[in-house]
């Protein structure tokens, strides 16, 4: 089933893709990897629980994303509050730029998000409801359709109106649409008066932080800061199961380096690795398909922007992989010049194939200085960086504010100091614009503290002066790979989920090790006390070593059992027999292949934890013999 | 410094406690084990950040609590959102009760908490200010401040004006006491009628899944489940730094059994370890001091309600010895019963003494069915679960309704049907409160559906008959042990700090290798490319295996550098000297001993990775032969 739903992917019917999401959710759901949060109170939408697979199974995805890029990459990770004052999330844009368009319905005052009705009763013309369209009709559809992320609200809110979209079920009238934020917002401390969001991502804590992360590098460039928590976002009308919730893991990385500087020291290690590209001249091209290519060509060809950010997509790409994505069905996607904000240089979605279509799993973006600049100018806190120029001392133009401390002194008295010392530290840019104000007549200002002071011509002169520099502040260029972990970890359910062949009722999930919820189910043959104590004994072992293992001494058909552990994705199965109690031997069964091999109690420990680390099976069974199942396994 | 602290504890003056104190605070913000968050603009009380070191040192700490805990207990861990409908906490009494008392300067609106107002100013006049008491009067405060905690609204107040309590800094009038619930309201979707806060407890999330998670332990008890995630509470005035913080880590257990059997089959596992016990009996007795006591004899004297509790004392006291708590400073208070709930039946916390006193870090308690119980009431959703009696079949009283069929017709018509099998499947409790009611002439009703009937003794009769049954339903009890991770770890931060013999300047962390942030740093002994690349090299072998490593290739003396190792407790030093360039051998410095052995590279991922496990030192030095360091430790 899911080879003909792969083989087919992109071209199967949405009734397909249905029925597959529907027997992966029924399977899912029924073995509690996750349930939808406060059932028994009739739950609420975008939120749900992971239960004890599922809750295990992220523990190990994000033990292994910790391996994988902060320990290996030497990252400096953070833990920040959820809660947040709004002045953070003011300077960063969320406050006002962090919402969706929305309508309500007029009578019943449901919301819905305007852009996905507009999208639906488009589609929904564009598959003949209520009658079929002409061309000409059908090409403006299409146009529109492809577009409704583009508008703005009056836009929207004009085609709206022109296809005479209703709200659903109700079929009642719709307002215009407006914005409404996304942020679930409260209330700090006992007053009341102190207004705090929970966070919608958890980069800002890295950002605030910024100071504090470049002394604990010894004031130096490049180094990355990561965080992994929970982020929030009070979407209009949740839907698409475990793709689109109110509260999310995210795992986030900020790198930091000179924006002159983006060349990975590790770029090498990634430059022969060969994702799917679908750069914008492909998206823009006619065949709209994404291509294979290795990255170092991708550098070299410009089509990414820098070795940094090539860096992290292909450290993602391996990710991705370990953790189970299937890559003929996982494509970095570019994003199109008018995607991006003004301030980004180049940006890349890991998009991943799965029921719903290709869904956004990771950003990884070139922020430039955004962010870091924007906290500054709010917390007039320095956010730069220092660098020595690599080749030696320069000399520079520079300007310099030569001030008439006696013309200032005339007319501000006592704050005259003061006044002197806040224009000759003027940042650069600010002096650029005082020159030109200055030479245009313009009023212009100097601020000390919280006060204003009115500046003329007469009290300063900006003049530019070559000078001698040994190195350089400036605000370090951000690089931005954001994992949506709820994401990667649905689409890899989708991906792993199988049936036996020849046997459409024997669902599995072929879990990679590293991440399956449980390492091992042992199984004593019969359900007698023997028997059971040897498991048990064995168990305990692998427990010990840190692998989550699991004993069925139900008096089920081993055969049963098999398919029990097979449907939660235990790669591997220990049996105690007849013959453990003879010698002392076991058998270690593979999921993925349903072959054995007989190995001593006293090795197992060691085997299993060098399986789960990535040792293959193959190599297993070359070292120890096979054992040939009495018990049918299938 | 430590020692004399530790030696004096309890009798040491509050100044050297403050000292000590400050001391462990300046390492910790210095080296940014934590940050007040959002510093860059001012902070906010009661929240802080994990730096790099904290962070990974919380990691580190969290996944022990798994291993030792959900791992080897087969616990289920589950995770749920932070942010839950009203109607869950209404359920629970979190909407109600959660609070504390608070008042208010009644010029600046500035709040405080009641009780910690009374407090302060009963000690001040015990202090001797503004002047002496006599002894009467000190012994009426004494009493007070003693039961400061017991005294209920209208108390409080009486007390805060008897003794003419100020506010503080203000000295301005205070406002009588009142509830204030510390709970951080938001309102979940769009439309804005949906009220939700953000979790006080993680318990919640595990209590309405308890169906779920009956069902995946196949139907049988006792089972346990776990949650770690971050709890919220909107402290009206966090002071304490990390101990009082208004988001936190919480790691929480409810262990689910019969009421009739709480004896744990591995009790005897831990029945000899003697943590400090100080029961009711001695807290109410003159010397007031707890005692070392095996736990199989707290069990067989009843001070310990049962084994399942007391097994729970003894792995917390195991799981906290390991992380580096110092088991003198440890100890298991049980609840006065004006303490505990009423349907509490027995509670222990595992205080630790640090800086601030006896400080509360995990919670053991007892619950009874009362989480269940009351989940089952507001949800109607079906609490209980099955057991066989272990004796087989029983003749047990039960009571019936016989009901008549035809009376109940006459007057409810087409209801009838429903009221009769409302009548019929009663609980236990209510058919013996109908039967005394109806017996005493009093109004009954049953509910069907939203609507009530009253029912006449002629409609039905209760009465008593004899059934064989082989089994009975029942809502289980809960033990729930509760750990606040982040008031553990400050404590063990101020129990693994010490100075170095000999120079109080050079601090140190004894962090145990499991916790311990940074596993091993790797020294070039000399700055120059051969040896740096060496010790690349070694590094990258030890995060390969997941030890969180970092080279320090820095100029500084090796004494220097291991004093800045030391300082941020890594445990293992690795050195890269001329000797390795010739015999690809390392010497490797264990951080308590200050020793140092030489071991081949090939060796030292294996030996490291056993040595965080848990091996000894001292069996490393039996193996490998013992480095004298030319460089100065000291």
């Amino acid at each position: 089933k899911q080879k003909e739903f792969q083989s087919a992917s992109g071209k199967t019917s949405s009734t397909n893709r249905e029925a597959f999401r529907d027997a992966v959710k029924t399977v899912l759901e029924r073995r509690l990897f996750y349930i939808p949060s406060f059932e028994i109170y009739g739950s609420v939408a975008g939120f749900y629980d992971y239960g004890p697979p599922g809750c295990a199974l992220k523990q190990n995805f994000t033990q292994f994303w910790r391996q994988h890029f902060v320990l290996e990459e030497s990252m400096l990770e953070v833990e920040c509050p959820a809660v947040t004052p709004e002045v953070v999330l003011k300077a960063s844009g969320h406050v006002d730029r962090f919402t969706d368009l929305m309508v309500t319905d007029v009578v019943t005052g449901d919301c819905h998000r305007a852009d996905h009705l507009l999208e639906a009763a488009l589609q929904a013309l564009l598959d003949g409801k209520p009658k079929p369209l002409d061309t000409q009709e059908r090409q403006a559809v299409h146009h529109l359709l492809a577009t409704v992320e583009e508008l703005n609200v009056k836009q929207l809110g004009d085609a709206l109106e022109q296809y005479g979209v209703k709200a659903p079920e109700t079929n009642n009238d719709i307002s215009r649409p407006f914005p409404f934020n996304l942020m679930f917002k409260t209330s700090i401390g006992p007053r009341g008066d102190q207004v705090g969001y929970l966070r919608p991502e958890t980069a800002q804590g890295i950002f605030v932080n910024f100071r504090h992360l470049l002394y604990s590098n010894g004031g130096k460039l490049p180094f990355a800061a990561a965080q992994i928590g929970q982020s929030f976002r009070n979407e209009i009308s949740p839907r698409a199961g475990l793709l689109r919730v109110r509260e999310f893991t995210q795992a986030e990385i900020e790198h930091f380096c000179n924006p002159d500087a983006k060349d990975h020291p590790k770029f090498q290690s990634i430059a022969r690795e060969q994702p799917l590209l679908f750069s914008r001249a492909l998206q823009m091209s006619e065949e709209k398909q994404p291509q294979a290519m290795q990255l170092g060509d991708a550098v070299s060809q410009s089509i990414i922007a820098n070795q940094t950010l090539a860096y992290f997509i292909g450290r993602t790409y391996l990710f991705l992989l370990r953790v189970g994505i299937n890559p003929k069905r996982l494509r970095f996607r570019q994003h199109l010049a008018n995607e991006m904000a003004h301030y980004a240089e180049d940006c890349w979605d890991a998009e991943v194939e799965c029921s719903y279509g290709w869904v956004e799993c990771v950003g990884l973006a070139d922020r430039s200085a955004y962010d870091l600049r924007a906290h500054a100018t709010k917390s007039k806190t320095d956010m730069s960086a220092y660098e020595p120029f690599p080749d030696g001392s320069r000399m520079v133009d520079v300007l310099v504010a030569a001030v008439d401390k006696r013309e200032v002194g005339k007319t501000y008295k006592k704050d005259g100091k003061a006044i002197t010392e806040a224009l000759e530290s003027l940042p650069e840019e600010e002096k650029a614009c005082m020159q030109a104000d200055l030479a245009a007549g313009k009023p212009c200002k100097v601020t000390v503290g919280d006060a204003e002071f009115a500046i003329t011509a007469a009290m300063v002169q900006i003049k530019q002066e070559k000078k001698k520099l040994t190195g350089r502040n400036f605000v370090p260029s951000v690089i931005e790979p954001s994992f949506g972990v709820g994401r990667i970890i649905y689409c890899m359910f989708e991906h792993c989920y199988a049936t036996r062949k020849g046997d459409e009722k024997r669902s599995l999930f072929h879990f990679k090790p590293i991440v399956a919820p449980v390492k091992a189910t042992v199984f004593p043959l019969f359900a007698q006390p023997t028997f059971i104590d040897q498991a048990q004994a064995v168990a305990a072992l692998l427990t010990a070593a840190g692998l989550s293992t699991i004993v069925d001494s139900t008096g089920a058909s081993i055969g049963k059992r098999y398919a029990r552990t097979d449907e939660i994705g235990v790669p591997f199965a220990v049996t105690v027999d007849h013959q453990t109690l003879e010698d002392s031997t076991v058998t270690v069964r593979d999921r993925d292949s349903t072959t054995q091999v007989r190995v001593p109690i006293a090795e197992v420990q060691a085997l299993l934890t060098e399986l789960v680390k990535g040792r293959t099976w193959e190599s297993m069974q070359q070292q120890y013999p096979t054992h040939a199942s009495a018990a049918d396994d299938n």
